[in-house]
């Protein structure tokens, strides 16, 4: 198997995953492992704190390829990763996540599963360290089926409510004063500095004025670190995941990207279509949101141009979006994959393999990004920036990779 | 100018808005009013109540078009109509609120602006009357711009978050008590008993069957009233509004598809398109967020058969949507309206009225709703029924009409 390999990604072979299936109705190749790609945010990754952004998203990956090699399930993979990201304190998501308005910690956080097509999402919820397992359980249950007296499981849970669904499943409560850090904490003293500073400054000015020219809290200038995880598994199930402790000196109650549907991640089989895809977005969640950038993304990704497809609809549908038409700089990146059954060598035996094609873009100044297949010996890892001289929000950088999954002997 | 009439929509004349947007660059036609298509929910009408909830839907109209022909924008207009829809104790939505597993209220709304193409949501919200108005505060505190420091405004809050959001902004709290009344306590009682027998009866069996075979709550046999909203206004912009109490017998913190952007409600001036389309779902709220209904509506109005364009949506996009394969009873319903200039009589002159096709469809038993014009004398009502002997979830009604607003003189 060719390990991955930052390159730009090949048209796939004419074979599409949708006719191949036919031809393999009755027998599933299971490839060796499967393929996991992370990130740590699209935001601001100073060179100081590099080296922790690469770290973790080197264990994410691990993490998800020890589940891969065991056999699991892409959902179950992809949720691994991101605990692993979650638990950093470095990112904002679970551990470390940023402080609302009132010096709470709120989370958000999605997961989708591309072979069911179900989805669970937690919002704005509070005093639970992984987020995404949450989200992960309400997806498990609502696969079940329907609950007592014929009630359907929900998909979407929020604030007490959600911490509430989590406790009675299982799931332990953590004290929230544990999951705030030193740095989140000081963080939000800053902010709420500048917050003052900036309403004392605007006293006496109008308020369009006022709504506008104050200067930025940490967000602004790109601290926008959510995390997110897209996962191809053995049998070719794609899965993705995003988790997020949302925009710091929110407002209660506010829900980003990381909960809304098609906003914050996306995953869908190949079913009528060539491509099974999957898409993880991170950012500024009201723009993610309002230009449903992961469903977009997906959708793109069944051209035949991987490459093209997603820089076209990061320039058109996302920097350019006519929904965002009043916004100066429009912040966030997105980590995408897209797979399909491949011919192995020699041709005559009909074997298949799974191509991988993976790409991350973004608007933001950077973005960390780490990659593994289940037969690499550790992840690569890279923090990707704009070129120089870019205008964060205005222009976009755009990288990826092609990957081989070979037939399991 | 003809009222509106049910018949079947035509195909609108070749003109389309985007084009003729650029001929009347320097002059925005303003017709007369507008149009407005409420519904008070799909799901089960019996005939006892069926004044009742015609009576709302012909309320709710008279408040849009009062809204209209004051000079408001459609976005005001549909906040209007939503309003008294909420304030009705039959529809569940605002006052008369199904209630969820613990006895409360929570509910959800959404609006959305097709000329700023700006979105407000609120989910699992309490205390709060109508739940529209917190929604529709977002959507106008959004197109402000900025908040202080150069935070981003939320578009979408719930919970206490939202419930505190809202007081602040000076929309009065609503003791939760108030809120409930003699049919939705009495609801929720024979809901208990009938949550307590179907556990009762499941001791013994095993899990799977205890999940699939449990009889049913009112939910089940269709009190799915949301309400919900579309409007055009005198200068051609569209928006819609959806609000909803939830299913009955809901985990506290379920948000369903009436606070989830693009599933809820959709509306989308003519910027590029040939048509500005209008959209407010009702139903299952897990089925019609999964299936994105209402934006998957939207997209689909712009193939130049509206009707045509809303069946196949409804057959392949919501009741066989690969999104639902598990599910055997698919329950929703939608209203939609979309609107491009059109040329009057005489075509000499080059005046420009506003053609407007709506149309309601559904897969629950029934769907009631009504509909008027700004100069109608009065909104007509109808409750549309499944035909005899198909099955709900499984089958679907369909119907509209056409309505042509003169240019103002």
């Amino acid at each position: 198997m060719n390990s991955a390999e930052e390159q730009q990604p090949s048209s796939p072979p004419g074979n599409s995953w949708s006719k191949q299936e036919e031809i393999n109705k009755n027998e599933t190749p299971k490839c060796v492992g499967g393929f996991v790609l992370v990130h740590a945010g699209a935001g601001y990754h100073s060179e100081s704190k590099a080296k922790e952004y690469k770290h973790v998203c080197k264990r994410a990956c691990q993490r998800a390829v020890d589940r891969l090699k065991a056999g699991a399930l892409a959902a179950e993979a992809v949720a691994a990763a991101l605990v692993e990201l979650e638990d950093s304190p470095f990112t904002n998501a679970g551990m470390g996540s940023n402080l609302n308005l009132s010096g709470e910690i709120e989370c958000d956080a999605s997961i989708m599963d591309g072979k069911s097509l179900h989805y669970g999402a937690v919002g704005a919820i509070s005093g639970i360290k992984n987020p995404v397992l949450v989200a992960n359980r309400l997806l498990s249950e609502a696969q079940k089926g329907k609950l007592s007296a014929g009630r359907i499981p929900p998909c979407f849970l929020v604030g007490r409510g959600a911490h509430d669904w989590a406790v009675g499943h299982g799931i332990p409560p953590c004290p929230s004063e544990k999951m705030a850090t030193k740095f989140s904490l000081s963080a939000y003293k800053r902010n709420k500095r500048k917050m003052a500073l900036a309403e004392k400054m605007d006293t006496g000015h109008n308020h369009a004025k006022k709504r506008r020219q104050s200067s930025e809290t940490e967000n602004g200038s790109g601290c926008l670190d959510t995390v997110g995880a897209v996962v191809v598994d053995s049998e070719g199930n794609v899965a993705a995941a995003v988790s997020s402790g949302g925009l710091a000196m929110k407002h209660p109650g506010r829900v980003g990207q990381a909960a809304h549907y098609g906003c914050g991640c996306w995953a869908e089989n190949a079913f009528n279509n060539p491509y099974s895809t999957a898409v993880s977005t991170s950012g500024c969640g009201e723009h993610l949101i309002r230009t449903m950038l992961a469903r977009e993304c997906s959708a793109a990704l069944q051209s035949e141009d991987a490459h093209k497809a997603l820089l076209e609809t990061m320039q058109n549908k996302f920097i350019s979006s006519p929904f965002l038409a009043g916004e100066d700089r429009v912040l966030g990146g997105v980590i995408v994959l897209r797979c399909c059954r491949c011919v192995e060598s020699p041709p005559s035996q009909n074997i298949q393999g799974i191509l991988v094609e993976f790409l991350w873009s973004h608007t933001t100044e950077s973005m960390c990004v780490g990659y593994m297949s289940a037969q690499d010996s550790k992840a690569k890892t890279h923090i990707s920036r704009l070129p120089p001289g870019t205008v964060p929000g205005q222009c976009l950088a755009i990288e990826g990779g092609v990957c081989r999954l070979s037939v399991a002997e």
